[in-house]
């Protein structure tokens, strides 16, 4: 008789919930969006439901009703009544016996929770401390799949250098991006990250940021920069769904700037307040 | 108040069961292993739960115990009563609200089904059919990781192309390993496959298989193979667990030798079997 084994109970194979069989959990085989909510609207939906809409193209889970995400999310946000909230959602392939290869008939599964976004006051106002870490994610980082563990091991490795957030930089000496987040440098009046390819995620906030940019007239350079340039910037930040703009103080151990939050990242933070009033 | 929604039903998040925030479906965040029995005998399991061991500490969870994996493992075993069954086992960080980096006194979480291998009667003797694709996956493929996706999207493209495995090629154009397998070529009188390093799983039947071709007097070499040498060769077959050594006839569409499995395949595979016995 087949059985399965939670912890130490064993199981009838076939009384096992779906979740159990779940190729979210056996493969990483879905897709994720992260959004978030300033005063109790939504921001950038659209954007986050259409990079979704790719996400789940780009590895064939087919069939997703996306107005019913999106009805589905705008219900769990209601329900929650958070005013600032982070909502995460996946979808999965769907539930079946583990083989590599899937049912083409199976059923996605989706899963969403709401809860606080993230408390950004201090970050924002003092700034961050980050710290490199080799990219060893696969290929099509273009696509925002559940495979993360290489981004858990960035993090838990800046987190023991006391820092907020990992940056990875790849075999070439080039930063790519955040674990979570993309990043950028600011010298004098330009404004500089690394060219959208498979190797990274079109970041929402990231769109913004260039748009605050362009804004307050700072020039835009979509190429890819080294450790050394990072750390030798006028001043550096990240950017992400949950916090927007986030000043970084620290790179590697290094100063940048006089330690504090720079004045072109100020103005950035403030232009980007402008998007979600 | 703080809500997760699983398909279309709101659940308070506080009452979410716990495999729903399983670190394993958020991130891949644990690590797993597949043994099998032949005729009522797990075959390899100390080689398994090293592997396994190596795993859990590549990815840093700790405080597992080794031994009680291994009373789980024999307890369902024994339970399911099949006499040639497959045992997938894996274990994750734990569960806790989605943050990249972990809590470190998480308790994993372990999991584990039996169910029947799989027939592999007609593979072995006629010989399945391969096909290439790029190697997308991440730096650490010696880490037996739940970051499968880009080997599900391989086996996808090969079950479209009418074949059993995928064969993953590096940018430099080097055969890496199968999507679930190890893969070996036979000219002559000589077994070639990859070097063990980072970007490859060491397999198990990997191991047992170097043995029978050293009992067979093949000479074995340990080193990197084009597309090209790979079609060009004598005799192509893959290794894995589930199915030890299966014959490979067809090359990304070019027969490969007769279109019969080869001489030296089936030596070794008849080897094999005075391991199991």
């Amino acid at each position: 008789m087949k059985v399965a084994m939670i912890q130490d109970k064993i199981v009838p194979f076939d009384e096992l919930e779906p979740i159990y069989l779940d190729r979210g959990i056996y493969f990483g085989d879905g897709v994720y969006e992260v959004v978030r909510s300033y005063n109790g609207r939504i921001f950038a939906l659209e954007e986050h439901l259409q990079r979704f809409t790719n996400s789940l193209a780009g590895i064939n889970i087919e069939g997703v009703d996306i107005e019913q995400v999106r009805g589905r999310v705008q219900k769990a946000f209601e329900a929650a009544g958070i005013s600032n909230a982070k909502i995460y959602f996946h979808i999965t392939r769907g539930s079946e016996t583990r083989e590599h290869d899937w049912d083409t008939n199976l059923e996605p599964n989706f899963f969403l929770t709401v809860t606080e976004a993230p408390d950004d006051k201090e970050a924002k106002s003092k700034g961050i401390a980050v710290s490199t870490f080799p990219d060893w994610r696969w290929k099509r980082c273009d696509i925002k799949s559940l495979n993360l563990l290489p981004n858990v091991l960035a993090r838990h490795d800046a987190a023991e250098k006391g820092c907020e957030e990992a940056i990875f930089v790849d075999e070439a000496g080039l930063i790519t991006e955040g674990a979570s987040s993309a990043f950028f440098a600011i010298n004098g009046q330009t404004l500089q990250t690394a060219p959208l390819t498979a190797n990274i995620l079109p970041s929402i906030t990231r769109k913004f940021v260039i748009k605050a940019a362009n804004n307050i007239e700072l020039e835009v350079i979509e190429k890819s920069f080294t450790v050394k340039q990072a750390s030798d910037s006028d001043e550096l930040f990240i950017a992400v769904t949950t916090k927007d703009i986030v000043p970084v103080v620290k790179f590697d151990g290094e100063v940048i700037g006089d330690g504090k939050p720079g004045k072109c990242t100020k103005l950035l933070i403030e232009e980007f307040r402008s998007f979600i009033a």
